[in-house]
């Protein structure tokens, strides 16, 4: 049976890094690990871990990506939450067999290799989820 | 100086607990370790701990409720995220110092004597942010 293992992060979609690092890593103490450009998403990235989970921080650098539609549509706030899964094939098996609607149906492979994919809010009570297989 | 330690849960807000609990408990596989009755915040809440987090679901049980009023206006879906801390008092004398905008200046305690407070999501980019003293 796939398993979910943990929350690997909580992303937030914002519109103006520098005052999002004031709140997350001025304010708040937590440490930056890393802030990244990713050509792939359109977006740069800012991930502050937290003992196994983390808060990953996105702003879009491109008006035309996702990201940059939800932000304009919805404002800066929660974006997603990625569950860790052991399996994430036999996982997508399991809920398509049990009728939950994917917004990928095979897993993505990300630039290190680690595999992905996004389950409908329609399926989840409006939450986006990821799944992660490390 | 006051330290976050980790992401203590992620709370959803849901319109109807048995469907919520289809896909978060039935399709994911989530263990419900309780469905509690919360009279004082006027809610039921699924709890489903994953590794020393949790993912809570919460459905109004009144209409004239603060969550049901965010229910009624956002629809289902992302409510807060709660970040367990060493020392409320201190790190909310921390956040005033820097200007962050807090709904409750002083620590409220809930009915096990857990200390709580929920930082505005003005200050945030748009996330409502709960500290949590255990």
């Amino acid at each position: 049976m796939p398993h979910i293992k943990q929350i690997n992060h909580v992303a937030v979609v914002v519109d103006d890094m520098d005052k999002a690092l004031s709140f997350w890593r001025d304010a708040l103490g937590m440490e930056l690990h890393e802030l990244r450009n990713v050509p792939a998403e359109k977006s740069q990235v800012a991930f502050l871990p937290l003992h196994g989970s983390e808060v990953e921080l996105v702003q879009p650098t491109s008006a035309d990506s996702g990201i940059a539609k939800y932000l304009a549509k919805r404002g800066p706030g929660m974006h997603h939450i990625c569950l860790e899964v052991d399996d994430i094939e036999g996982m997508i098996s399991q809920l398509t067999s049990k009728g939950v609607r994917l917004i990928n149906d095979t897993p993505r492979a990300a630039a290190d290799g680690k595999k992905y994919a996004f389950i409908h809010p329609e399926s989840t009570s409006g939450v986006l989820v990821e799944l992660y297989q490390l």
